[in-house]
């Protein structure tokens, strides 16, 4: 049978990125403590083609998350890159993996422990022999308006909110450690479970610490410009406003060789 | 060319419903002031098919939409569902068409107008003569908890709610009229634009008027319950939960000829 | 602290389901062969609430999800639906549980091994006593239009589809089992790899194997009334029709013991 | 009363993005034929705000949707982006609106008409002064694989694609003329209402214009590379594989003035 894919192609034109995507695959993480989690991911795999080629092998893709079991590490990650561009016979390379990541969290007086979920986007590229990867996390906090609370006698306005950020990092930095560096900057965290006792702290709490969209951004900056092992990061707060339809955004990119 | 769709079936196994979905078409909304508002809405429309058919005729479907401009009123909505069971020679008809619909709503201190949209779907069949059809519409406002209201030294926590009510009625409720007797219902409305004295009004309103959602779903009941013009309803709320990551949700369903 | 869901509510109306809903929690699934896989569920976890009390307990639906590692099977399944409603002190329960499982499927002529997703929904209840849950899964297919196969010299349309069903079983069926029931209904199967013999295999399969969304349910629904361990079922299948930009769709529903 | 967000901010960040998104509104567009369209957006709106400035005034951004029917061109937006900066007092601003847009489609042989829908995204910036924007459409068509063509008795899989493309012009260009010379680069375009002469037609032009997803974003690019009113561009095509449960997909970036 002929390789149509593998044909000479006349039209002189390069393209960048070819591939295949919204493909699912169940994944094993490894975690902080030593001990694995399991989850399932979406994968976007890629790699540039030649101008005189006319297509890639698409099923090769599918083959590399087939044959082995997915075991997620920073480095698996790196690895999984190399080994797709030679692979695929590519110079430039792009994974991109979404997974639900679960993380057990302490109730804040209860002590109770519960799940808690957060959607990992790890994107990773080689281009011209250089590697390059961003964690991407969105960690769902709760927000309280400053303005609504100076203005009104009692009580004051909070929502859940999203804090979307993505590092690239100079030192290894724990899915953990990163998760509890954003949420210590919100109003107050999320937790599944919570008792009467803790709810009445995290209320409370949250009236303590009221912040604009705006302040979140800027305090988990600050923090990351405070930390040695992020070299270029950029924060994205959206709060689902719970007086509006609408949502309030804001975005911080800091890139700290520059 | 053969008609393949009319040819004798002999599986002898009748279709509850055949036809399209999700095909977007623009519409025009008669409102209860006579003027017209502009949305654009996805259909879904389908008939019954008799066991000895082997198919019906899509684009006939399409053809109703696409041969008059698509005015959308009650009476009308009960004529596209005859006209569509005739020109599908089938016993039965279903229509739904959701859709995007503005109110201009004015800011309660400030009176400053705005448009804040809300998702209504009409959704009606014919079945062995019988025409019914229902009325839904999301309503989004604010909820705020009592329990965090009542066990802390301030503060409570509130978010974003969905409230979705459906309803069949006995005589004719506009869409207005319906929106403001379920918002009535919240904790707080909400407001595309909120001046300073508006966001104190909204946020003191909310914290005087906590409520679960249980007690939503009962107060929009009891409306539903008092309203002369409604026979059959149910009542679907949705807290988006600030203090998890999770919705709280509850429902009543409810047919007063029962 | 006062237990303020727990106070006496005057209004004398009852709610058919109050709890939470989206919730991710890890799961494993216990397979056919005896092994386990591991997924990510999204829950919905409610109960019915008596007129005169003001809430539910929320937290507990999220305790029973943390407290054990949640093994799902049939068995298992009814279980929890149990230990819900004696936990929330309930008449009525209900659990939907949503999540990707994943079958390694062989290609028809290479034989090389892939795994592929699908969706299954997982929907239990108890009303007065009576325990009754429905397996829903959504099964991607190809599908070849009989039509344009019929009246074009060369080639026909055909398309991505997915085949819905809803079964509710006298006996055990197997999720396996239950995929390959419906997959021998469609033009032809999908797979995650599929070297160029298999890609010849599966074209010509389809150009041999014409059907229209209507000849999909209603093969489902012969296969279906012909299997002893089925007693009431749903098919839906959706074609997203690769010459227009809307789905083509067909429901056929049967209840045996009608 | 305080207004809190233009106190001083001692943090010394300043912030990139900051304002509102996801709020839906009514608009209308300009045709090339000087009628009028009626449409609904979703706008993203932002601006940067200087390191000491506590927080932006979130509901100008609304207001400026409000005060005057939003009439889209390309003037006319540009005009917007200027009111923006100027009424937040801004340095930098941003909006995205995405809209369905429809177009009447003549079928190729019945000539029946009928009205499909795009999806549009107009995209623009002042940064220090300088406007820049992009003209996003999302193109569904008809993709037929070569290899399998090639390799096959008879038959060949084809799906629906999406072809997304994003220019930047140095010279108008109208949304229907951008449309169609995508859609003259896929195997076949598609339409609401085909006539069985039709589908014959679109089944046997797909058949004699076999295209991977790469030599459709090459096709696109060769024409864009032509056109001299595009001074930039992105193409990106997906395949929705009709053999598999996940996608193909291709992406070429060019900038003509590198």
């Amino acid at each position: 049978m002929e390789d149509v894919q593998g044909r000479h192609d006349a039209r002189e034109i390069p393209i960048n990125r070819v591939g295949i995507k919204d493909i699912a695959h169940p994944i094993v993480i490894e975690n902080r403590d030593g001990s694995r989690s399991t989850s399932v991911a979406t994968f976007s795999m890629s790699v540039s083609l030649s101008h005189d080629q006319k297509g890639t092998h698409m099923s090769r893709f599918v083959q590399m998350l087939n044959e082995n079991e997915t075991v997620i590490s920073a480095k698996n990650f790196h690895q999984m890159l190399q080994a797709m561009v030679t692979r695929l016979e590519a110079d430039n390379g792009y994974i991109e993996m979404q997974f639900p990541y679960f993380v057990e969290k302490t109730a804040p007086v209860s002590k109770v422990k519960s799940l808690m979920d957060y959607q990992v986007n790890l994107i990773g590229q080689i281009e011209q022999g250089h590697l390059d990867s961003t964690l991407e996390v969105t960690i769902p906090v709760k927000s309280l308006c400053p303005c609504s609370k100076q203005i009104s006698e009692y009580g004051a306005h909070n929502q859940r909110s999203h804090i979307t950020v993505g590092i690239n990092c100079s030192a290894k930095l724990w899915l953990n450690e990163l998760i509890q560096m954003v949420e210590a900057q919100a109003s107050a965290e999320l937790y599944a479970i919570l008792k009467r006792p803790d709810e009445k702290y995290i209320t409370e709490q949250a009236y303590n610490n009221p912040k604009f969209v705006e302040d979140v951004v800027r305090d988990v900056a600050n923090e990351f410009d405070l930390c040695d092992k992020i070299s270029r990061y950029y924060v994205h707060a959206e709060n689902f406003e719970s007086i509006h339809n609408h949502s309030a955004f804001a975005v911080i990119e800091h890139d700290k060789s520059v």
